[in-house]
């Protein structure tokens, strides 16, 4: 394995987190709190670090997808380890596992919260754990493709790595350029959702980091009712940039060059529209009669659909209170998720499609074996690469789901808590049911427990494999055998 | 569709069943019990139509995959229509969706029941009910195949469509003999575990039903305890023989020509067994305190997994009691099932064998991209096609396990209840956990929600997609275009 480079991209990492940290910094100064001294000092021992590891530029710049994986999941974890420190080493998280939960719940944009009292959190604090859904949600890794000089098809793996979806969609045939329009999609409607919250009458404040929350479909709010106190307008807003922020891209990226119709006949985008048109209707009329009016109910069916779907978490009702058709519609929904190549978690509405065709051609095969059909998506023949590493992306998900589960069973805590406990987490939502539900948090776990369901966070944040490799024992037995290699004669 | 060969293996069908149904009667003349009339009376209406079905020879004895699974898929619906009659007829179960659902329950091995007190059922009738799950273990078709003159290749897909398992292994390569084989080991070994059950001072009738029920591994109890109120003698040789049953054939059959080394370096067999063992080392660790004493401990740890694993659904302790790891071991348990070519059900030990080796596979090929390794197994490489029809097979599963749960959400039972109804009837298990769970029964349900439960019962026992196809639209229409077509000059 080229070591060398995973450090010269590590330092990179916290070169840039160095700079995020500065954030926090100014918001500290604006509210005159002190606990910004902390941003300050981590974002120095952050740069400081970073400079030392990438400072000696490796000899060879090009990796291989296990080099991507491998720099993935390590950016990620060093991301999470320096950006708790200002949590843990200000006293407001007074646990460094809770600290560390808590920021892994941000970057991976989960928006699990170990906090029983948000509101109790000093302003920089708040920011800091709202910006870094929005960090989390594109992926730093895709920031740094801008910057970084990697040769040859070195790109495609470190975005391959990184990118959420069965497919990675190179919108342009350069990379670079990939990353920089997705940016610009992601940085626009940031501030295009900022200023409409600011219409609703919102501070400033708020409209920022809730805008974070939903761009990154994260979760953090920063009221310990979540959304529920906004009015209504706001909460209407929320709820649409939820959902926008849980389409493909791509279809921003067409829309962005006026091929409307293309942008309109993606199968995704149009099952992923449908999908959460047929939920709403069937939880607002499950709820109608027992909430407030049509109007509440339909504004609550479509704000906790919306979050839920797109894997953010906010929450403007108790979901865990309504009937066991709701609860199991969102239970599936945490599964499904957004669309691949948003910044929204879970399975995938595009795999479901491609699980579900592949069913279709299975039965299809009993009737005429001997057909060679490929499954279609938009058209085109899918790839058998693609159906293949659809089904083992299942596969695996389902493996990792049954360990986690088990694992946190020896907690004692009951199945249904545990079950969407592993949900919320390894498709990043962040609320679950009973005792994790939208008006609880995760506080009670054990550290054990804790752990589990962070590598949940991470697992499903990076889509399995990039960390699941560095458990993966033949990866290091054979780069130190290759090292010991080099040593003998 | 060749739809005479169809009609004429459901005749055969049904005159075995004819046949089958004498046994309850001679049940009915020992205990003088007026409600043998019933079993006679049915026994000669399936016996004509039967008859009628199957005077006419079809001019093409040569039957494809699509067949198979059709004539398999109504062979089981129309088994357990005419089955159900004597229950429903005579008024034991006086509402006919739960004598369906009782009858689906026992020709599938699962064993739900929803009699709230079978002790008040007619001994024939407690004979009729466990002698469906010996009748469903090994399958009617498989049976058929003895007797039924078919041409070429048309028995290995009459074969195919009822064995259990990812790849149907023929000891022998004619179908027939491996039929053969199959029923001699199932037979004497349902002998055996009777007579061991007589040495244990068990009544015959006893003995015989509580066989047929192990044998089948279905769980249908004489007794509303279960297995509760037997000597810990006779409950250690249910233990055994469960755990026996839910062995891959195929070791016997190696056993029976005294080729042990093959028998015993079985991958699939080692892993049984290694599941089981830790599960009742965890679960007897777990316990051990509450329950009295260490030979009690050890025997319920060792019965319930035994019982769960090989989705027999005997119980001799209330396991919905017990902490939530055993709860989640156990429900982990439902889920993996027997090995494949037994007569136990969930998704199979050999299917989770080779899910987990292609997800070593997938992490090795982020290593060596250009690795063209093939999955082994017992030191041979796995077919590509038994892989890709594992992954298919796992997949569709899912995906009606989450259907089955949505449709049956709608009753407004809690999700544990719901979740492990279906996990126990897919998998053909019978109890659950909560209002399923050992010590209750399905009665509660709805008759909509008893059908989707009947729905998973038979699709779990003819693996998915016998009866999926008979709900995929194509193969109707074709089938009548082409009769259509026939009748155009």
């Amino acid at each position: 394995m080229n070591t060398s480079i995973i450090k010269y991209v590590l330092g990179y990492v916290l070169k840039i987190e160095a700079a995020l940290l500065l954030l926090p910094c100014v918001v500290a100064v604006i509210y005159r709190e002190s606990q910004g001294w902390y941003y300050l000092a981590v974002a120095a021992a952050s740069g400081l670090i970073g400079y030392l590891m990438s400072r000696k530029k490796p000899a060879d710049f090009v990796f291989f997808l296990k080099e991507g994986c491998v720099a993935t999941a390590f950016s990620w974890i060093f991301l999470s380890f320096f950006g708790c420190l200002p949590f843990y080493l200000s006293g407001e998280i007074p646990s460094f596992t809770d600290a560390l939960f808590e920021t892994i719940s941000g970057f991976t944009t989960t928006g699990a919260s170990i906090l029983t009292d948000v509101e109790a959190l000093s302003q920089c604090a708040l920011f800091w754990r709202s910006f870094t859904h929005w960090i989390g949600g594109m992926g730093v890794l895709v920031f740094l493709l801008m910057i970084i000089p990697l040769s040859g098809g070195s790109h495609i793996n470190l975005m391959r790595a990184e990118s959420p979806g069965p497919s990675v969609g190179k919108l342009v045939p350069n990379v670079k350029a990939t990353a920089r329009i997705l940016y610009i999609i992601y940085f626009g409607m940031t501030v295009l959702e900022v200023i409409l919250l600011l219409l609703c009458k919102a501070p400033l404040f708020d409209a920022l980091t809730i805008s974070f929350g939903t761009a990154g479909t994260g979760g953090f709010g920063i009221k310990n009712s979540s959304i529920a106190d906004y009015s209504s307008a706001f909460q209407w807003v929320v709820t649409i940039f939820m959902i926008l922020f849980g389409v493909n891209f791509n279809a921003y990226y067409y829309m962005l060059f006026r091929k409307f119709r293309k942008a309109l006949s993606m199968e995704e985008v149009k099952a992923y529209f449908g999908v959460i048109a047929v939920a709403i209707a069937i939880i607002f009329f499950e709820i109608w009669r027992t909430t407030g009016g049509v109007a509440t109910a339909l504004r609550d069916a479509a704000f906790q659909v919306g979050s839920i779907i797109t894997t953010t978490g906010y929450s403007t009702a108790d979901f865990d209170q309504w009937t066991q058709t709701c609860r199991t519609i969102l239970v599936l929904l945490m599964f499904i998720g957004a669309c691949a190549g948003s910044t929204g978690g879970g399975i995938k509405v595009s795999r479901f499609i491609i699980l579900v065709k592949t069913l279709g051609k299975e039965l299809n095969s009993y009737m005429h074996p001997k057909s060679v059909r490929k499954i279609k998506m938009e058209g085109k023949p899918i790839e058998h690469e693609v159906v293949r590493s659809t089904n083992v992306y299942f596969i695996t998900f389902v493996l990792v789901f049954a360990a986690s589960l088990f694992a946190i069973s020896f907690e004692g805590k009951d199945l249904v808590t545990n079950f969407t406990a592993v949900a919320a987490t390894i498709n990043n939502i962040g609320p679950g049911l009973e005792m994790v539900g939208p008006t609880q948090n995760f506080s009670f776990f054990s550290p054990f427990s804790k752990y589990v369901l962070m590598f949940d966070m991470l697992a499903g944040r990076l889509e399995l494999f990039p960390l699941l490799l560095l458990f993966y024992p033949p990866i290091w037995t054979e780069t130190i055998r290759r090292k010991r290699r080099k040593l003998l004669p």
